[in-house]
C-alpha cells in the first residue's frame, strides 16, 4: 500500500435515484476513510455489460496504476456467476465474471485473476440482489488498504471474455460494425483509429446503412445539422454521429450492422 | 471528533444541472475542507417528502456511526417550518422539520433533536430560497468538526414524523398499501421482509391493480419480460415490477392503491 | 499553496454517462491526489456557453478564495481558440477563451490572464477533441500543486467576454430579456434584484409573452399549480416560472424575448 490515498472508480447501471451508488460509498468509507472515490458513471444502459466494458476500456489508462475500478452491470446476481478482482499490470479491476471486466484486461496484461469467496470480507448476511453494496464495495474497500488480492479467495486460470467482431481487412476496405449506440443516438463501431492509420482521412468513405459518408471530420460541429459525419471518438473508435440528431434513429442503424470503410 | 475524516451525505430534490449541489459543497469544504462528501441522491422527485425519506432511511444504516447526513426536501422553505439535527444513536441528520428526517429517525433511536436557532453558524444573510447552502450545509460543516449538536440551538422535544400506512395481519392475509413509484414505474409497498418472513415465498399471492402474482421472485430477470413480478427490493420492502416495462403504467396503479397478500 | 486541501471544481457538458467526467478526475488525482474535487454540473446544455457562464458565476463566491474552477463547455476544441487561466481576487477560472469564464471575472476582478501553451504540462500527445482531459484537468491538477500561474504560458492582456444584454430603467419601467431557460422550462432574465429593489416587490408587474404577472412572489409554491410567477432565483435574477409547467412552454418565450417590468 502507498502512502498517499488510494482511489477507487465505481462503474455501474444504477443510475443516482435510489441512493444505492452512495450506499456503496458508505460501505467503502466505513472500511478506509482516506480513500478517494471517483465516479465513472452510473448511467450505463440498465443491464449492457459491453457498453460497461467499452467505458472501462476507455477510462483506466488515464488513472494512475494501482487504482481499483469497480465495476457493476450484473444481470446475473443471486445466480452461479462468480466474482472477481482481476490484478493487471495497470490496476484492480473488481466486478463480476460476466465479461463487464474483459475489456480493459487483455489477456497479456493480466497478471492474476482472484475468485472472491473469503466470507470475512464480506458482511455476516450477504444479500441476493445488491453484491455492489455486500461483496464488490467491501472488498475493493480492504483492497485500498493493503489486503493482498489472493487474501479474498482462490487464484483462478479463467474468466468470461468479450469478444469484440473482428475488423475485416482487405486492400482499400476495412469491414467492421456497430458495437454500440449511446444515449445520444451516436453510433460507435469496432473500428479503431489505427484500423484506418493507413489511409488519408479525407479519402476515406463510410458505409453504413443508407448513406454513405465522404472523410472523416475531426468534431461534430464540421457538418451542418441534421447531417451525418464519421469521426474517431474520444475513445479512438470510429463513430457515425448526425449533428444536433439520433444517427441511430435517422439511419435505421442498430448494434450489429455493418460499416464498410473503403478508400478511393 | 474522531481523527479520521468525517463523512458528511447529501440527499435532495434539487437535480445537478444548476449547480446548487455544488454550491452546498463549496460551503462545506470552506468550513471543513477535510471532510469526505457523499451524494445520496439529487434525483428525489420535486418535492417527494415521502421518497426521500425512504432512501435516507435505506442507507443510514451502511454508514459509519457518526455520519452527518443532509437532506433538503423542502417544499416550505422560507415559511415557519423550523430546521433541525437529530442525532440517533446511528448519526446526525439535518434537514427540515417536514418529515424528511423521521423515517431515519425512528422514536426509540433518537438522543436529542435541536431547532437550529444560532446564526453564529449561518451567513450574514439567509436567502429564503436556498437554506441547503445558507443553513444546511454550514451546520453540517460545524458539526463536522466537532461542535456540539446543542450548540446550534435549544433542544426540543418533538419533531413531524410521516406515519406510512399500516399494514394489517389476519391468518393468511397481510394488507399493505404502494408507498411510492419509482423513476422506473416500479411499485413499492409498505410492506416489509419482516412481514412476509412466516410464509413461505413461492406460496404467497401478491393482488395489486387487475393482476394477481404467484409467487415472489428475487430478481427482476426471473419473469419474461413485460411480465409482472413481486419481490423484495434492496430496501427490503415488497416491490412489484415490470421486466423492462412500468409496473406502475401497466397496472393502472398509484400511491395509496390497496396490495393484498394471501398464502394459500 | 496553502497547507489544507485544494478544492478543483468541474463544469462541464459532457453529461455523466460516457465516463469522460471520470477520467478528468483520474488525470487530476493522478498529478495531485490529495485534491479535493467537486461536480458544479455536468449537464450544461451541450455547447450552451452562456449556460454554463451564468452557473460559474452563480457559484464561485460560495467555495474558499484559491478554488479552482475547470470548465469546460468547448464547441471550438481543436480549433484556434485560446486555453486559459483566468486568476481572479476570488478563483482560479481554467478553460476554453470562448467567454465560459467572462462573467465569473468581471474586468475589475481580474488580476492575471494565462494563455496555456507550455506543453511540459500536457500529456506527449494532445487530442483535438478532448481539451478536459488533455490540457485543462493537467493544468488544473498541477496549478493546485502551487505551481504559478505564469509557468503555464505568457500573460496575455484579454480574453474573449460574454455581454450580457443590458438592462434599461426608465421611471417605473425596467426593460430587460430572456437571457436562458432552463431544463424545467423557467424562465431566466437579465434582471437582477438590484435592479428590482428600488421597488415595493408587490406593486410590481411583470409582462412577458402573453401575460402580466402581479407582485413578486418568494417560492414557486406561492401560486396555483399552473399558474405563472415571478420571483427572484437563487442566483438572484429575475425569473418567470409556472407551478408544475414549463413556463417557456406555456408562454410561448424564447431566449432573448422581452420582460418589462412596471411599477403602479
Amino acid at each position: 500500500m502507498t502512502s498517499t490515498p488510494r482511489i477507487i472508480s465505481l462503474l455501474t447501471d444504477f443510475g443516482t435515484q435510489d441512493g444505492f451508488v452512495g450506499i456503496m460509498k458508505g460501505v467503502v468509507l466505513g472500511i478506509n476513510p482516506s480513500v478517494s472515490i471517483v465516479d465513472l458513471s452510473h448511467d450505463v444502459p440498465p443491464q449492457d455489460i459491453l457498453m460497461g466494458a467499452l467505458i472501462l476500456r476507455s477510462a483506466i489508462g488515464f488513472f494512475s496504476p494501482g487504482t481499483i475500478h469497480v465495476a457493476v452491470v450484473d444481470p446475473g446476481v443471486g445466480s452461479t456467476r462468480r466474482a472477481l478482482i482481476v490484478e493487471t499490470a495497470a490496476a484492480f479491476l473488481v466486478g463480476p465474471d460476466n465479461g463487464l471486466l474483459s475489456l480493459a484486461a487483455p489477456p497479456e496484461s493480466v497478471r492474476r485473476v482472484v475468485h472472491l469467496t473469503n466470507s470475512r470480507y464480506f458482511p455476516p448476511h450477504v444479500s441476493r440482489t445488491f453484491h455492489g453494496r455486500d461483496i464488490f464495495a467491501p472488498v475493493a474497500a480492504h483492497l485500498s488498504r493493503g489486503v493482498p488480492s489472493d487474501d479474498f479467495g482462490p487464484v483462478v486460470t479463467a474468466m468470461e471474455r468479450l469478444t469484440l467482431p473482428i475488423v475485416a481487412h482487405a486492400p482499400h476496405r476495412i469491414t467492421g460494425s456497430v458495437i454500440a449506440i449511446d444515449r445520444f443516438g451516436n453510433i460507435v463501431t469496432n473500428i479503431t483509429a489505427a484500423d484506418v492509420l493507413p489511409y488519408p482521412t479525407e479519402s476515406l468513405s463510410v458505409s453504413i446503412g443508407p448513406v454513405q459518408i465522404h472523410g472523416l471530420t475531426s468534431t461534430y460541429a464540421a457538418v451542418p445539422v441534421g447531417a451525418a459525419t464519421a469521426l474517431l471518438n474520444s475513445w479512438g473508435m470510429l463513430e457515425i454521429a448526425v449533428r444536433n440528431g439520433s444517427a441511430a434513429q435517422q439511419l435505421g442503424v442498430q448494434r450489429g450492422a455493418a460499416v464498410l470503410i473503403t478508400d478511393q
